[in-house]
Order: structure tokens, then C-alpha cells, then sequence
């Protein structure tokens, strides 16, 4: 399963974006198919998938991240591997075209799990990886949002979360969640933030438990929305303690959790959830959430309103 | 509760530095008494216990923190508050000399949860914070630690780990938790992170659901130990979820906790926690945590090897 971002796109038919969108995440979900059926492990497909989202500019990650409070990109990713729960993170990071790669050599090659800001590009040249220039990131669209919300925060210097009704498009997140032919489970969430946010800011995307987890005895979840809402209660793993501890399948599960969400902290948002057994679930607040799966070898799916459940309502 | 750090101190009678960091716990503890009896909230109760810890360089938070392998001060804390969920945190920042108070200040005035790096510094400076000279927090002993694990890491600059016997003393974090007379929680959690520690590492300290967790349905958790291991398994989230879900009183869900990191990551470490019911307990490997209690108002108690528990083992 992958996503694009919740509560952030027009989803009515007649909007050629959202088709161009649901094209990219099909494309995306096809060289999924290909790494997992060629007998690839879940995290490789996380890690493909979720930098390719970051790769096309339509999505609030990568290329095409939103601007900070400096008019700069920084960026938050994280992997999670469920065979052994262990994890790399990124957090506030410029400069790298793929977070979520960079994320990926956090868990092989480091014996920590988060690296913040300068010391984490400090461990990217370590490794070789070259850093971008501002203008490879940065798109006319988000420019525009920049300047706006800036005009609008006035000398405050931030006008809190964007994106009160939904469809201010400058939010949102990408994400992967996978299951290999072996069972093992992964997860990667990938995001720029929120237009005109402070520097320094940590969403929920790298924070594991937050923003995503992923776990062999339960489930793989990847999340996106109001990051803070994510990180207080924890919902990714709040998720995965719904299977592990009450049996719950991934849509009860995914319900659940956003149940929680909403009525814990009104935060709004979107998950998607792949459980042990391959069951794939979504759920959403705010009508929408770009997102597509492919439940045990089936036909790929892509929607941009339709939640992906088993369960009745 | 109070807690300066698991598997980090010479836990015989005979120590001089053990009784002078008891000494400090039962001091420390008298002044949380004194804010909750007068009628304090549970937030300003963890917050100025967390913060005593940080002024007291014999723990490593705040001044008396570890250094990092560029030879300087970066600290993670955090702070929750169990009514409503918020949070504040701050990671990878030198020169506050109470991070802790910094992180109520991110709870308090900022629509962030996580701050980090010189993005912290900038909020902080907007607060009016003041920063402190290096000298402030480094002394002999965390010089002295810097100094053989740089020489034993070599070329490659950093060593692993260190604390394999768990005396090294150049580990460990503090934490508080309390509940309030109005029957509220909170937890607060600081650290100094791990001698020699690559620069930008974010431990577990500043993770809400990793190195703390606070919530009024269910219970105060602030840990201590591997922080990349108290992160893959979120276990302050972990042990709240065992209360919430499962109905565990404290006791049993520390035990089950801790047991959760070892059989999983192969963890290390300890947690306090105070449930609902307003009980205590406390949970941890390697034969000992410095940590101390009131129990609902009753006599002080501090120690290095007893755990505090009234389930049967």
C-alpha cells in the first residue's frame, strides 16, 4: 500500500491533477509488485516505493516538499524493518533528493535510529550520498504557497497549520507499507511538513510510533495528517497494540486508531495498514486521502475518497 | 516519582557517589511533594523535578551531560502532559542549561510538539532563554569518559554503545512522573544522550511514546536505558497500552514492559510509572536505576536496587 497525503487533494473526477496523481501511484505501486513478487523483501519496496513518491513533485516530500518559515526545505523520513523492529530516522534534513534512503542507511549502517539536521547530513557524506541543490526541491506551486502563508503569518513568522479546510494542498506526507512473500513487514513514511513552519520543526514521519510502524507479530502502518496530533498519541503503534494485544484485523483496526485520532486530540489524518494475515485497510478523516494498494497479489487500486475495508461500517 | 539513569551507577553501600545521588533524589523528592501537597499540578511538578536533576551534574542531563563526539553538550528532553495529551520536545540542543524547561515552553506557547537543533535555539531565544557557555555543562569526569571513548573509537569516531558492563557511568537519563490531587498526570524525561555520540543523534528522551508517555486514562512512564531500543519498541506507549487495554495496574505493566525490551530488542534499561490509581512502580535490568517515590503521599523512599512493586514476582 502507499500514499500520497491526506486532506490535501481536490478529489472530484473532473481534476486533471488528481488523474496525474492516481497515475503516479499506480506506476508506483507496479514497481512494487515487481520487487515483492520477484521474491524482494518488504523493506526494499517501502524504501522503492516511498522514494519514488518522493521523486515526483506532486507530493509534499522530496522533490516538491513544502518551504519552512525560511523558505527552505527540511525534511523528515523513516524506515522500520518488522522482522526485527529495527529502525533508521531522519529529521530535519535539507539537501538530500531521498530522505527515505537516507533513512534506509540510518538502520543499516548506524547503531542509532534518529539522526537530526547537520549530524545527519554529516553521516550522509559519511556514506556518500551527495547532497542537492535548493533548486532541484523547490517547485513554482510551493513558491506560491510560501509566499502566501508568509504574507498571511505577517511578523508572527508562522500562522500555525496551514490547510484548515482541507485543500490547501501544502501538507500532507508520503508513505509505503509492505508484506513479502516470507511475511516479514515493513513500513516508511516520508514528508516535508507544513508550508512556513519553524525551523527545526520534527513532524511525525520520523518519530517510530508516531508517523509509522511496522511489526512481523502485528501489523505495518504508515500515517499522514497533523503531525503533532500523530506524535501525542502515538498512532502508529497505538494501531499495531490494537492487533497485537486485542486481536483486532487491520480495518478494525485502522478505524480504531483514527477513532482515537479524532475523539483523543480532534486531530485529522489518514492511515494505511497491512496486518500479518496481508490484509490491507485504510481510513481517513476529511473525505480524502491519495492512496492505492494491492491485497495479496490482486489488481492494483488507487482512490483518492474510497477507505479500503473488510469491516462493515 | 524520580528517576537519574539505569545501569550507571556503582549500586554498593559503600559509595560515596551513590549516597551523595540519593541524597539529591530525597531532596529532590521533597520539593516535588511540596508543589503537589500545595495543591501543584502534576506538569510543574515533573518539570521542576526533571529540571533539579538537570542543575545536579552528578546525572547526565543538563549540566553534567555526556559529550558528543565533537567534544560538546547535546541534549534531548521532553515533557506531556496527561490531561489533554500535549506535549513539548527539544532534541539535539547545547547550551540550555534546563532543556526540560525549554520543552514546557514548546508544550506551552508553540503549535509544535518537537523542536530541534538550531530551530530550538531560535524558539528559545524567542522565549527569552538564555544560553549558557559551554563551561557551564562539561565536567572532569564527562571529560575524562570523552576522552577514553574518542581515544578506544579510534579513526572510525565512534565506538558503539558505550556502558557494555553497565558501570560506565557515562549513560543514563533522568525522568520524573507524578499525579496531581486533581487526579492529573505527567512525565518529563532528559538526557545528555550517550558519550561520544555522533552529533545530531536523538535519543529516546525527547520521543513522546519512546522515552516518556503521560495519560490521564491510564499512566505517567519515564524511561531510562539503550534509547535506540526504548525507541523500536515504544515502550513508554507500550506499557500505557498494556494499562489501557489490557487494565494492568503500574506494577504489572512495568514488568511487562521491560520484559517486552528484552524479549524483543534484547534491551536494556528501566521505567517508572505511576498509574491512574495514583500507584507506583518501577521496572529494570542490570541489577539497578538510582530512582525514588512518594506513594500517595506517604514517606520518601530512594534506592538503587529495590524495585518498587505489589505484584507477587
Amino acid at each position: 500500500m502507499i500514499h500520497g497525503g491526506a486532506g490535501t487533494w481536490e478529489c472530484v473526477d473532473s481534476d486533471p491533477e488528481q488523474a496525474g496523481g492516481l497515475a503516479s501511484l499506480y506506476a508506483i505501486l507496479g514497481q512494487g509488485r515487481e520487487i515483492l513478487a520477484g521474491g524482494g523483501s518488504a523493506l526494499q519496496a517501502v524504501e522503492t516505493c516511498a522514494s519514488l513518491l518522493e521523486d515526483d513533485p506532486r507530493f509534499n516530500a522530496g522533490r516538491g516538499s513544502v518551504l519552512n518559515a525560511d523558505g527552505r526545505v527540511e525534511m523528515d523520513a523513516a524506515i522500520m524493518d518488522g522482522r526485527d523492529l529495527s529502525a533508521g530516522a531522519v529529521a530535519a534534513v535539507g539537501t538530500i533528493a531521498n530522505p527515505v534512503r537516507l533513512a534506509r542507511l540510518v538502520l543499516a549502517h548506524s547503531p542509532q535510529v534518529m539522526l537530526a539536521g547537520a549530524g545527519a547530513l554529516r553521516f550522509a557524506a559519511s556514506c556518500g550520498m551527495k547532497q542537492m541543490p535548493d533548486e532541484y526541491f523547490v517547485t513554482e506551486e510551493r513558491l506560491r504557497q510560501y509566499r502566501d502563508a508568509h504574507r498571511k503569518a505577517g511578523t508572527s513568522g508562522y500562522a500555525g497549520p496551514a490547510d484548515p479546510s482541507g485543500r490547501a494542498r501544502d501538507s500532507g506526507t508520503v508513505g509505503a507499507v509492505a508484506r513479502d512473500i516470507h511475511g516479514n513487514l515493513a513500513a516508511a513514511t516520508s514528508s516535508g511538513g507544513v508550508t512556513n513552519k519553524p525551523v527545526g520543526r520534527v513532524g511525525d514521519s520520523p518519530v517510530i510510533g508516531a508517523g509509522l510502524y511496522a511489526d512481523n507479530a502485528s501489523c505495518a502502518v504508515s500515517g499522514t495528517g497533523h503531525g503533532e496530533a500523530f506524535m501525542c498519541t502515538v498512532l502508529a503503534r497505538t494501531i499495531a497494540s490494537y492487533i497485537e494485544i486485542q486481536g483486532y484485523d487491520a480495518a478494525r483496526a485502522a478505524r480504531a486508531g483514527i477513532d482515537y485520532l479524532v475523539t483523543r486530540v480532534a486531530g485529522w489524518g489518514g492511515v494505511i495498514v497491512i496486518d500479518a494475515a496481508g490484509r490491507c485497510a485504510s481510513r481517513f478523516t476529511r473525505g480524502n486521502m491519495i492512496h492505492g494498494w494491492i491485497e495479496r497479489g490482486g489488481a492494483a487500486v488507487c482512490t483518492c475518497v474510497r477507505e479500503k475495508t473488510a469491516v462493515p461500517e
